[in-house]
């Protein structure tokens, strides 16, 4: 008999982006300088050498080297029920929360224990490619809706209930988004959720980068709703907010009844997130809160240099810039941006992901991870980009 | 609208078995001594103290606080490659390697690979629990292999051909086994492969508990099979040899091919495994070849006293004892495994995990991770069991 074939919903995904991006960054020659690595989300900085300390320290116990709880370790899940307690204003507790080994994990936990193979889930256009691939391996049917980049790509309410109406079983969004930035406004985050929970769908919110936000500003009030516990499901990243993406940590807040589903789909994942580093972050939550709100400052200053630099450069048009990405319009139309950005990471030292990644509609785009470089390096681009031809 | 449901793949699952067992063994007061506990496979020795100091060393650096390659770090893949290797005297390359967060990962991972909704996959009966669940929450069918009790749980080759021939997409085994113990010849490992390349169907080889058989045999020889690559995926766990399974590792061998396919569903899964431990593992594989050696003899011992023990209960037949676990009838047949695991945890403080977990037909039998726990504490079941009945 022939070699039998792999599973066609993986075998006809694209290789992961990631890779590809960062072999044409591995031949540049270095013409025009260092390397500007603007592609996955990595902030510039090292984690707090605390947090180094502490995650030496439980990775070198005894105590963590056994099973632990599926859900997560209470001391990890107790410390980021307070810590979403007190950003939202409203009473979250250790119940509510289920970590996980990163971000993209926690989507798809979340997203198995809400929709099976032949259900549909909405997603935006642009998405996060990965929660489409996602969707895709699943056998999930994803349904998008467009972002009109005169809105700044923020969706609008009445586009939100057509495609609730088409009987998705799930909105999937992410705010501050991947990849354009966008900040959706708390109040408007509100609407849909409340159209949400009249068309009988989930919510789903990605806030992977929702500690970039300007400070004291309040995400959203929705697990203020009663009965949120019902229709909404939060994902949060510590890769970001903590510098640490290598040892995977993530979480999910949801009612009780949900976190037992995603408990069911985590032990066959993975069992359990990795317990060191939770209890490292258990630690680091309350004890690294300046460090994180000086993190938090540093990015909008980078955002402003970048607005700066983008103003020298009237060919490219910075559609939407915000917590950590800018979505950027490259002066040239009808090539396709991953054209357009080998070409920029190869001779122009500059590396970001082509905006045909986060869809199909978006071949004249690029996503800048700006936060990932300092203010000097940010401004160094005015010169590189200037000079950038396709010739 | 009412509150949005569930994926019914998953709310249909029972919750994870492995907790609800731990709340038995929480009820026990102590009256016949110590708790016993052979419920979840953990050996009862600590890691290595070398071992523990390089994870605590490489979790405080800040080069794997970073992201690292889907696959899995270069070293780890290398080091790994080797060790299997040598142990089936077959050309294995880090190529072939991709670093998992765990062996349930790595089940997972494979099986999406090869089998979407509607597709087959045989596993036999008994089964390890959470591969069955994995593939009901993925809404791939499962077909069962009877296994006879007077085999000793080993598969028959026939029944495997008759079982391919349903036109499975794969099968799933696991030698040394969970949960009967039963370690599959190499000879018929090579039957039963043969039967599988002949029926276009993959076979799925878990190997978690590989590095408990007798010192010296070679598990089986399919690595050196010319064109292994199109339908074997072998699947292992750093867990249960090196005592670190709240580190979440485990591994898949196979051909360049399935690497790839399974890189693109890890990427969504979680990423890449955390990066501290596989740097620490990478550097444990060679280092402590002698100290997983002597953990081998030692848990030979501990099946030769689980023997001796078993021989003085004749009411409890010892249907299967192998590498790590046996598989034990207990003398109340038609009572529930669950009932006899139940009361024989709160009254006799053993804890063990109900045949039934595995599989319908195993409710006479209980699941004994005697690797779990010392000899001398294996002899001391001889009285806990010779007294318990059911009044």
């Amino acid at each position: 008999m022939p070699a039998p074939a792999f599973n066609a919903l993986v075998s006809r995904l694209s290789p992961p982006p990631v890779p590809s991006v960062f072999a044409w960054a591995r031949a540049y020659g270095g013409a025009r300088g260092p390397l500007i690595d603007l592609s996955q989300a990595v902030p510039g900085y090292p984690p707090h050498p605390d947090l180094l300390a502490w995650l030496g320290e439980a990775a070198a116990s005894r105590v963590y080297a056994g099973y632990g709880p599926i859900e997560g370790e209470t001391d990890l899940r107790t410390a980021y029920a307070a810590e979403v307690a007190e950003l939202c204003g409203a009473p979250v507790t250790a119940d509510n929360i289920h970590i996980t080994s990163g971000c993209n994990q926690a989507f798809m936990a979340a997203a198995m224990a809400i929709a099976g193979p032949g259900d549909a889930v909405a997603l935006t256009d642009p998405f996060y490619f990965n929660q489409e691939t996602t969707l895709a391996m699943m056998g999930i049917e994803r349904r998008l809706l467009w972002l009109d980049p005169a809105d700044g790509f923020v969706p609008r309410i009445d586009a939100v209930r057509e495609i609730l109406a088409t009987g998705v079983k799930a909105l999937a969004l992410v705010s501050p988004n991947n990849p354009t930035g966008a900040i959706y406004p708390a109040g408007l985050l509100r609407e849909i959720f409340e159209a949400c929970r009249k068309a009988g769908a989930w919510l789903i919110l990605d806030e992977t980068y929702r500690d970039f936000l300007p400070e004291g500003q309040r995400p959203h009030d929705l697990l203020s709703v009663p009965g949120w516990q019902d229709n909404l499901i939060l994902l949060y990243s510590f890769s970001k907010s903590f510098c640490i993406p290598g040892h995977r940590l993530g979480a999910v807040t949801a009612g009780e009844e949900a976190v037992a589903q995603i408990a069911k789909v985590m032990d066959n994942l993975q069992i359990c997130a990795p317990r060191a580093p939770q209890a490292a972050v258990a630690r680091a939550i309350p004890a690294l809160k300046e460090w994180r709100d000086a993190n938090r400052a540093e990015i909008v200053r980078r955002a402003d240099t970048l607005k700066d630099v983008m103003a020298q450069l009237p060919a490219w048009k910075m559609d939407s810039l915000g917590a950590y990405f800018a979505f950027i319009r490259h002066p040239f139309a009808g090539t396709p941006s991953a054209v357009v950005a080998e070409k920029l990471a190869k001779e122009a030292g500059v590396v970001c992901i082509p905006g045909a990644y986060f869809g199909e509609g978006q071949a004249n785009y690029l996503r800048f991870a700006f936060a990932n470089a300092d203010s000097t390096t940010i401004a160094s681009l005015a010169d590189r980009l200037a000079g950038f031809t396709l010739d």
